[in-house]
């Protein structure tokens, strides 16, 4: 055999595979108009030669993480855990009770932890895990996401992230793209589990971050993390996050709400082949419908934006015909 | 042939070659302790079923820019693109001639301008650029780069990266690893060329980065970079600032200056086979010879730490053959 063989059949199987293998991977979402469009924009990026082809180093794809890669109903999983860890610590703390956003926590006053938004969430996450060292944070999320479940759902939060997209992110992955997670919360509280559940190393997570110190215990190195936060803005905050971290203007945007439409836009005006898609949650029965008036994820502007720009709508009920993986798969 | 065929060869050609190919990629470096430091610590962490074996995702590896990929003398790079920069803009910011760190660039003081350190040269790219779309930022450095020449080795700035270090990257791109490139400067600068010169893409640039700002232009979404920035700190900042970008602590470790102690300590200190290598510039003759008294690049008290702990250092003098790359290749 000669020694390029094994190259050359890679080469074929890379750059062969992506548009058929893609009918294959879409189980979950009905034939259709927005199917297609997926299908269609990966065919075009990943054809060496066609008027749409992007080299995979620029095949950069983010996406919004609450409401779109994972449900955000009743609370944005990172406020569950929130909730559940400011209770545990609750004794230590008894300022809390009568301080926001902990006092909201500790009543699981949602309407209230909405209105607070990413800031509230940085708050409740660095004041509570303030001199933990990162690697105790991970191992603390790590056993809560192994055990808690979404209420609403019956189903652990490890077997909530929503069928039809971790097919897409197979997907992307197998044409090439460099997939990103985009969370408002804090990217360490997604890093733990990105790369399990969604095939997303913790690297390609992007967020708020709480700072950290580098300081010596024991004679070990290690990073603890501090009551100070960095935020990513919702909105118009987006795009200058995703260009801090990659550098570049994805070709492919996913997102759910108002506070990603400026990051639709953003993707939407790059030059050559891009895709936008929104996920519209319009199934209450097998997750939840909601959009112009929600608490959470609220999506308003986003959606008329885009209705006028003909961006592509994921309708849950029209496009999806499974919503989970099955339990305990 | 048997479908699965590809894949087998592929997983044998990853598994296998490697340690193997190792020895083949390190020309430049001569046979001796530090070479076969590289080599092994290679060839244990992608062993399979070995004891120091590293998964492939997990397999990180962070590089110091000035210094230890690329020469910082007389001044680093990004530097000599803010010198002429500031030169070209004076004309319209009368006020830089008594306005610090842009009087220093203005007269050359390179003394002065080491003093400033990053946040000098933060200062500098901020002031002088705001306002520009990140777009036409990334066209003026791409254009800079393909012309300015180095004043002391005569040669052009895209084909100054040490030749060693180029190899290096190339031996651990090839063991699976992911590398990333750190600068103390704006991040933006080095991102344009990072991959055509190292292999390492955009988003795996991490340093400081000058904000953004979310606008539209004649009806097109871009970002405009603002008088702002974030800077990363030397020293103790580097931990949590590489820690703030992937979510882990890096297996290996490549720095050479005191700015990066703090780096090399952490990574040193992780759980499992790591590798933290000290560059040490001792040839005047081909490339510079300084440490512990040098305007950019003072290399003392981590001198001191590497030799104390063990660490791999690579003495330009005993561990090379060759510095940089023929040119015009």
């Amino acid at each position: 055999m000669s020694p390029l063989m094994p190259a050359a059949i890679l080469l074929a199987v890379l750059s062969c595979s992506p548009p058929a293998r893609g009918a294959d991977t879409l189980h979950s979402w009905n034939s259709g108009p927005t199917r297609s469009a997926v299908i269609q924009f990966v065919r075009d990026v990943t054809t060496e030669g066609g008027p749409g082809f992007v080299p995979p180093s620029e095949r950069i794809a983010v996406f919004s993480h609450d409401g779109t890669l994972f449900p955000e109903q009743p609370a944005p999983v990172e406020l569950a855990f929130l909730m559940d860890r400011v209770k545990a610590l609750a004794s230590k703390h008894a300022r809390w009770k009568t301080k926001e956003p902990f006092k909201s926590a500790l009543s699981r006053d949602l309407t209230s932890l909405a209105k607070s938004g990413a800031p509230g969430i940085l708050k409740l996450t660095s004041g509570a895990h303030a001199g933990m060292t990162t690697a105790e944070f991970d191992a603390t999320v790590t056993a809560w996401i192994a055990k808690a479940k979404n209420p609403r759902l019956y189903r652990p939060y490890n077997q909530c992230a929503l069928l039809p997209m971790l097919e897409l992110l197979d997907f992307l992955h197998l044409s090439g793209f460099k997939t990103y997670i985009l969370s408002r919360g804090d990217a360490a509280f997604l890093r733990p589990w990105a790369e399990k559940v969604y095939g997303v190393s913790p690297e390609q997570v992007i967020g708020s971050s709480v700072r950290t110190k580098y300081e010596m215990r024991k004679g070990i190195s290690v990073l603890v993390r501090r009551e100070e936060f960095d935020l990513m803005e919702d909105g118009p905050g987006r795009p200058p996050a995703i260009f801090r971290s990659t550098g570049r203007r994805p070709i492919a945007a996913f997102g759910n709400s108002d506070a990603d439409l400026e990051m639709l836009q953003w993707v939407a005006a790059g030059e050559g082949r891009h895709l936008v898609l929104l996920v519209h949650h319009t199934n209450g029965g097998n997750e939840f419908a909601y959009d112009r008036k929600a608490d959470f994820g609220r999506l308003d502007k986003a959606l008329d934006a885009a209705r006028k720009n003909g961006w592509t709508i994921a309708d849950m009920t029209k496009d999806w015909n499974r919503f989970f993986p099955r339990t305990g798969k």
